[in-house]
């Protein structure tokens, strides 16, 4: 499997770029899929069966043990609770204290949570932790409620709370084998690397990540009790956008605005499913964040979803002035 | 002209890439031209021809009309200060006091930059400045020492020295004319856009930054004056690698290491010639400066040169284990 796979360059098509005057000065090219919860593709820009890390696309698929177990109920996880253990949040007041209170609720301090500092995203919060001078902190970490919701299931399980970012500890076993029933394929066909919070990161083909995005936007094609764990991972996101990302953030204000379900991640990584049936999975091939927006907009737009009106992110000199745009290609 | 090369997408290739684990996570596109001083296009990768801006490789040339009016030897400018004035400085206390002292050699101070403040690249001075509570100020910008030279001409000319920035100033006519001798254009061929410092961007073709380069380096091809011109800021740049970038940084570590004159900039260019007669240029398609390196010294290798032996760059997540690393595609 994956000697097939190591040095791949799947084909990929331009799919945004920043405009500087009146030229194009860089390009990213990407992939594109959409299919249904059976697995089919619907429709593909560039290979939709190279293999890809999905990164913090992930995190719906990883909070799945933690509410099918159980232990989300046990623990009386909130609505919003399990939407930030699915997040990437932004590190702002309110992320931090739902992030808390789960850890109340298994009965743990920050002290155990092991996704490693970083300052906030949101800048006004980095800022206002900078001057205090206090050292960021894990919980400050956008990964610090996925960590959360994993020690709170290896509280309810009876597990180490010490080594659970182990590839071989029971919860990254219960992990992998949801995802791979999620996104339709054999654990073996999972191939793992490190996530820069120090647990696995999946790579898959990308019509995997699509597939799993039609399967969570609909339960379809899944057991009961994975299909449960779905609605409720789903209904929480959508519900609580702004704990899923944060203040400005693409993921918040997509679903803010329209009908899906959305999960960006690390190195161009974007997912997002609809209820009506289908899932949708973007990788920029260069790993450029820049360009997830303008690329997820142009494809949704091309696919005929009626979108907000929203201008190109502006790309401005030191001194304030608009010199360029992150757009699409053409 | 301008019409052939808007939207265009030149054809590029695979140079540089982020391994995760076994995978290439993310990958990097570029293209690459050697010429020769006559401007003839002695290898390449991808398209020569396709336009580029070339942002910050453009500052050797930007530094030339200091050097060929005079303004440079009237004020008793050293190749340390002329350095500077050809840098992209990381905002080291050398590097500030070499920039005051251009500006105090022409009667001026800092206030009269207009580069746009920006916390300096080199980490540990940019922390010193947070810790300080001063805000940035447009010296701790890697563009002042171009600044600095550029009014430097303007008190000699006795030019405007408040809109010295617009493209119709006499001094941002007389970059453009030198650029146009040096790069082998005629003036109408060279785009502009705006620079993140507020002055004009140049676009040309990529094989034309080569040829500039490779003028440069040897001082062919070029009218006496400007020819001395270059051979002033070259040597310059080759006795002050640091003054030209700093600490750490590819431009430095890569002229202290070999026999090169070597200048990167904003968006993945990066440009270096040989006095041996050759220039050489490289855009990474999508602007990742993470790519420059590494496709750098695999399009030198390739050609032959004997390079320093240093490992790819490491990527590590938030517990400071190394997942992957930025190198080469195979």
């Amino acid at each position: 499997m994956q000697d097939d796979v190591v040095g791949a360059q799947p084909t990929d098509e331009p799919l945004a770029a920043l405009w500087r005057g009146d030229l194009i000065e860089s390009a990213h090219r990407g992939r594109a899929a959409f299919c249904d919860p059976v697995g089919n593709v619907l429709e593909a820009t560039g290979d939709p069966e190279g293999y890809t890390y999905i990164r913090s696309s992930a995190k719906p698929f990883q909070a799945l043990p933690l509410v099918v177990s159980g232990a989300a109920d046990a623990f009386g996880l909130t609505d919003e609770e399990i939407a930030v253990v699915c997040a990437s949040h932004s590190g702002e007041d309110h992320h931090l204290a739902v992030v808390r209170s789960v850890l109340e609720k298994a009965g743990l301090s920050e002290d155990y949570l092991q996704n490693g500092p970083h300052p906030p995203f949101h800048a006004p919060s980095a800022a206002r932790l900078a001057h205090s001078g206090e050292a960021p902190r894990a919980i400050h970490g956008n990964c610090s409620g996925k960590h959360a919701g994993m020690l709170a299931l290896c509280v309810y399980e009876d597990w180490n709370l010490l080594d659970y970012r182990e590839p071989d500890h029971p919860l990254q076993r219960a992990i992998l084998n949801v995802i791979s029933e999620v996104c339709a394929l054999e654990t073996d066909e999972i191939l793992l690397g490190g996530d820069g919070c120090g647990v696995p990161a999946f790579a898959m083909p990308l019509k995997n990540l699509a597939t799993g995005f039609a399967r969570l936007s609909t339960g379809d094609h899944l057991s009961d009790e994975i299909a449960e764990g779905c609605r409720r991972a789903r209904e929480a996101m959508r519900a609580n956008p702004h704990t899923v990302a944060g203040t400005g953030r693409f993921d918040t204000r997509l679903m803010q605005d329209m009908d899906l379900l959305a999960k960006s991640g690390a190195e161009g990584i974007f997912a997002c499913g609809s209820e009506d049936g289908w899932g949708m999975a973007i990788k920029i091939s260069d790993g450029a964040g820049r360009a997830v927006e303008p690329a997820a907009l142009s494809i949704l737009s091309n696919r005929g979803f009626d979108l907000p009106k929203t201008d190109p992110e502006e790309v401005k000199d030191l001194h304030g002035e608009v010199v360029g745009r992150i757009d699409t290609v053409l």
